[in-house]
């Protein structure tokens, strides 16, 4: 039995930046009694074209930040930190850790029919072959295509959406996907989802796009009751949002817009001393 | 007078990744007497879309490594350090310090007609308006304007230099500055090099293209003659190049192969501890 003072607990959420903004607002509108700390490494963003070994360090020095703050559990909203760092994370860290892996899978797979997978990503996400795994390891039988796109980040970051250069950056990531009529393609990377209209318009109706988002707020949801960790409704009313940074508070605003209205926003470091 | 000793130094370069190979590469050449070591601060990169802040105490930590090396010399090879830390780091550095802006503006000016000077760089380089103030402190009649084109480094990195996508982007960002006819054109950031070919096929060959990296290696020239610290020829040969970057190595022999031959690398952490 756990006690009122651990349900009234925050749940942690990071990201690399401000992509994991996408799944923060999926999971506040599914979980409206729940108390959020939300932490975007932005000094050090973008974790997609690092390595292993320096996406695992940050990932920790993330995770351990939001553990000072006390939270019930932790969110891995960045595919690339979950793609690398989940097992470390969950051997690390004293509460559940959820990555964005495992909900989009069992989304892709919640169809029947579905044999014919790709997976898009930042280059550390699809060199992990994370999302190769775990479908495979359904036992179903598939075809599973992945390809980086490197450029999508900085084009969301940019604030382009729609129009030319968007149209011929997919075209120029998406064409061979195109040609092989997937059934599903998940979006592997929080950052996506703004760019899922172009994505549809280009590969058309007959591939069904996964978002993590909507499946990564059912797993919390379902792992909040199983543990009885869920926020009682009408629990003394406390600050229920907290966003971090590590650069400068005053940079996160703009991106924060493209995901999320504003909302107030504190400077932290987290860096551990480490010289090699 | 100083020693041999100290002439037979390395000269230190940093960047917030590898587009500072592009200057390295030109030291070199002009100057194949020296030893250089050079820091790609490849876990952090980029430095361009972050704030000053960072900006500022990331550059200390590589000028902090450098000189742990024991270098005669720093030169900052990234315009977004140069635009935001450079005064900090003359103030901190106990060897002589060399950023971008200043070549960049002394080239940019040797024309004596020149009066309407375009500069392109990061968001972080443009919002600082170093270049602004370096141009208006020449004294000049100048008219100046600035852009900044975030998506130029990830095309670079992608390795894409011409081509639909590119030039797509390239009108996106340079419409403006094209149809002022600018007489010269500031290429604020170490990746853009890359992009030259393409940016004067867009904006015609009125326009004189300014990169940084021949006018650094000229002032190097000049500050180690006039400080007595040229290395003399025919001195011991050492090691004369080494690479360090602060990301894994592996990851390094990519993106070094877009600007450069490829070299054994060494992995290096940087950070001190710093926690809010």
């Amino acid at each position: 039995m756990t006690s009122a003072n651990q349900r009234d607990l925050p749940i942690g959420i990071f990201d690399s930046g401000l992509g994991g903004l996408t799944v923060f607002k999926e999971l506040r509108r599914h979980l409206p009694n729940e108390r959020f700390i939300y932490l975007g490494d932005t000094a050090r963003t973008p974790y997609g074209s690092k390595g292993k070994e320096t996406i695992q360090r940050y990932s920790l020095e993330c995770a351990q930040f939001l553990q000072t703050q006390k939270i019930k559990l932790l969110v891995v909203a960045c595919n690339t930190a979950s793609s690398f760092a989940l097992e470390t994370l969950i051997e690390q860290c004293s509460c559940p850790v959820i990555g964005t892996i495992d909900p989009a899978v069992r989304q892709a797979l919640s169809v029947d029919t579905v044999r014919r997978v790709g997976v898009i990503g930042t280059k550390g996400t699809i060199a992990s072959a994370a999302y190769d795994q775990k479908l495979r390891s359904s036992g179903r039988s598939l075809e599973i295509f992945s390809k980086a796109c490197p450029l999508f980040v900085p084009l969301v970051e940019e604030g382009l959406y729609s129009g030319n250069i968007v149209e011929q950056v997919v075209e120029h990531y998406l064409s061979e996907l195109k040609a092989l009529a997937l059934d599903a393609l998940i979006l592997g990377c929080t950052h996506y989802p703004l760019l899922a209209p172009s994505i549809v318009r280009f590969l058309g109706t007959h591939t069904r796009i996964i978002e993590c988002s909507k499946a990564i707020a059912l797993e919390v949801e379902e792992l909040l009751e199983q543990r009885q960790l869920s926020r009682v409704v009408g629990a003394a009313a406390a600050e229920s949002e907290r966003y971090f940074v590590t650069d400068d508070v005053d940079r996160f605003n703009y991106l924060a817009s493209l995901f999320l209205e504003k909302r107030p926003v504190e400077a932290v470091h987290v860096e551990h001393l480490s010289v090699a």
